[in-house]
């Protein structure tokens, strides 16, 4: 398996980064992760367009930011890859500067560009059987809007949910739900698909975006309203979405059955419309 | 000049770590600095207890944590610093892990452990003439006691105080300075030296604490009560407290004079008495 490493193709075994990589020593850097469904990308230009967002919002510079989709697409041919399922996963840090100082190193530093490429098989059992979540305290920072290698408080919460044997733990800010450790989240209460809107609380998700233009597409009514914590455990549906699980039913929260415990009707609907919707957006 | 990096000493040129390293990944990982005063460590059981604090916060095991003095000690005989003003900088990651996920990788991964040792300069002009800070709202996640290497609000931070031509950033927090962006922080207002509890919204530094001590042996009143933003612009004295820079008057705020201008009569008292706990404070 070669990754891609500032501007070479090397063994991912073999791929290192000097250990004054900022992206080691502060968590200065971004990534983005977008699936390829049989060689071809789902929403690539939205995740590069993400990319290039938080590259800004860092100030980070990387003048070589056109050349990333033929340095993704030469990737997965060099790994057999440009006909199957597979994630990209880009990672892009301030680069390498010495001595450690917090403020920026000088602007010519380049940046540390990091691309791999990995055959991916969905987890599709549990798009029919749903998943268990748990709920948490949203302590992270106030910039969650940005996709920054900053993950510790991801990690304690995924691995919080992963100990108690759910598969993602949905964080509660101010008695609302904003997302999950690494998906958005969506309550259908009411009738009504709800999540939380794009402010600085969650990622702008790809296929969060997805699913709401879905919901318009199947007259499902649905409003960016953040699903209030306490009317969860009473919810007709609950789900997540995120780009490497697609549409994930939440059947179980904090170890209490959400509805009937199965997947939803508007759960499956938009399963099904997210499939073809796949298959469709040729990019 | 050598590092250690998972038990070996090599160049620190040529310390790489995998990419696949969660320090890399998802800042999953903490550190610590300790200074060296003429080859004498200062306070370097306190903070090795904090690493250790961090490390139990964070669920890294590190049997190797007791041979870390040892090491510390080896590496700067090894860069010829037993005897010289240095720093020394400790991190510990969770270590290599494929394929890349959030929750834990299996209890055995064996963490990531690097250890630079510098030689070290004080910018002692900035304890004569204090530095020019600015105040930021406090974006930080709600763990900020731990010394996480998760620290891209506190380079964004920074970096926006360098961009200001000053030394620092300080955080507000519902009207309270908690700390700066590498530092601890005071106000000295109506006579009492105050500074924000050790809560999870600041880190418990290390000098902050000797600080405190310092000003109960002077008798100096000093409360740990957080100094309102409100006050801060008519404080008599305000300063800071980190182990490379040890008191740090600041002399002006958000490009505002405070008081004279020149570093206040405590903060004076203060950085002696310090000076001189550092000569009899021999580890």
């Amino acid at each position: 398996m070669l990754v891609y490493l500032n501007g070479n193709f090397v063994p991912a075994g073999a791929a290192t980064v000097p250990v004054h990589d900022r992206g080691f020593l502060f968590g200065d850097g971004v990534y983005e992760v977008i699936r390829s469904y049989g060689g071809r990308l789902f929403a690539g230009q939205a995740h590069l367009r993400r990319l290039e967002n938080g590259l800004a919002a860092l100030q980070i510079s990387l003048p070589q930011f056109a050349e990333l989709p033929a340095i993704a697409a030469s990737l997965l041919r060099k790994n057999g890859l440009q006909q199957a399922n597979a994630m990209l996963y880009f990672q892009v840090t301030r680069g390498v500067a010495v001595p450690r100082r917090h403020y920026f190193p000088s602007p010519d530093t380049p940046p540390t560009v990091y691309i791999a490429a990995n055959a991916f098989t969905p987890a599709s059992a549990l798009l029919e059987t749903g998943v268990a979540a748990i709920t948490l305290r949203d302590i992270r920072w106030a910039r969650c809007d940005l996709k920054a290698i900053n993950l510790l408080p991801n990690v304690l919460a995924n691995q919080q949910a992963h100990a108690a044997g759910a598969d993602e733990a949905i964080f509660i800010h101010d008695g609302v739900a904003t997302e999950a450790s690494h998906s958005n989240f969506f309550a259908v209460i009411q009738g009504r698909v709800l999540t939380h809107p794009c402010t600085p609380r969650i990622l702008p998700g790809i296929t969060r975006a997805v699913v709401l233009e879905l919901c318009r597409q199947l007259n499902l009514p649905a409003a960016e309203t953040p699903p209030a914590a306490v009317l969860l455990p009473q919810a007709d549906e609950l789900f997540l979405s995120r780009t490497s699980g697609e549409i994930v039913p939440v059947v179980c929260l904090d170890g209490k059955v959400i509805a009937d415990g199965r997947p939803g009707p508007l759960t499956r609907r938009l399963q099904m419309a997210f499939a073809e919707y796949v298959v469709h957006s040729a990019e």
